[in-house]
């Protein structure tokens, strides 16, 4: 039941229209979890040819909608703080996960944290709140 | 002298990949603050079909950053805290405007806001933070 | 009614025990706002003798708990994101300022700021976020 | 050299006004992490008389303030970002820890939580950054 939410997330990941138009490929949804990663390419150059901050924070972001939905109940996004560490190079794989700290009926919190995939280098460090709707997302 | 570096900023926003990905609009541009527009179209949906997070924080980054470069002196995102307050309705214009509450020698920092063009509805906030790397911007 | 609930609110802040503790004076609060002032004493100090970031926090917290509970709604702190701007000078007087930007059924947000009364100098800003739990404050 | 420094950071903290006025005590200063440790009391109550955001707050700054400066170079909060998780029980011990995520010659960030040092409870988390002056903390 549980194993057929994350594989349903995961479908729904693989389908999102934002996250294909950025390339993204979620590698792992588990209990309170996910794992998301996205390749650098020349589309996402800010004006001075780094990676943009809203490209960095997408990938981010959609590590941490999954992983507030793992529990079946309809979460939305509430606040996020975002920390640059390091500029991403150009052409590099970069991994977000998101990991659950804690939930209460109403609310959830996660650490959340973007890598380069070959050398872990850190590139940002997140904190983010959802609010639990108490909605089922599998609802129709 | 100032007025060249507002104008400068524009065009490099106009001809930044990312800001073209998601069909961003500088409409202005001038002492510590920036306004960018962007249209909801459907590649920003998110896995319940709602404007992605991602997407929403990728037009208050754009404004961020050029309203942080103002003084022409390179500037980088160090934090951004989002708050979001509202869904954004598809096919709506959304307006983000960064305005500079204060800047020292090395950071500076900035309120940001997204509305709805017309009817001015609060989508999200967002208090940013910039380091000021000293170096010029119009250098080559 | 309302006029009943912000003076009973200014009535239990002054008899708080933290805000005794520090020393805080509340000035007003109103709809969605409130206005606390505090000054800076030596208790306040930190390692290197500054005022202690957590003396200025505790003030910008004050205003905001009075601020998020002035629909009469119990509610609570859920995130709260400062940036320090300046130092507070030794003796000064300082005057923090909550905001209201929005509120939902569930959740309300605010923006906050600490000036010196005197000279009005910025020291502190921040991003606030309420649980709104739907109990009545005024309830036994 | 550095163990001279980390028992220098623990004598300030000790002998620091705020952390008295609050019954901190820090129990452990290392490279890039601190640990301390208060005692909830009825002067930190809030208006409903639950813990004061404040006074949890100022112990998390504790802790974040020693770790940024276990390098030797006088830094500065620049911002914070806390995520209230749970109540504190009256009279339980409180533990907070700030640890370093990375830093770079002018910032540092940090992760940081509080826990009831008995039971362990998650009571709130934060994201902490510095701006590290360049100047020597030792220096007269």
């Amino acid at each position: 039941m549980t194993e057929k939410l994350y594989d349903d997330l995961m479908e729904r990941s693989k389908a999102e229209p934002y996250s294909r138009l950025l390339g993204m490929e979620v590698v792992d949804v588990g209990p309170g979890s996910a794992v998301v990663r996205m390749r650098v390419n020349p589309e996402m150059a800010n004006i001075f040819g780094s990676t943009h901050g809203g490209a960095l924070f997408s990938l981010i972001d959609e590590a941490f909608q999954l992983a507030c939905n793992t529990h079946g109940v309809l979460s939305v996004a509430l606040n996020v703080s975002i920390t640059y560490i390091a500029a991403a190079a150009a052409g590099s794989v970069l991994e977000a996960r998101a990991t659950e700290v804690h939930k209460t009926r109403r609310t959830s919190s996660y650490l959340c944290e973007i890598r380069e995939r070959d050398d872990r280098k850190l590139i940002a460090t997140a904190q983010a709140l959802a609010y639990r709707t108490g909605k089922d997302i599998t609802s129709p």
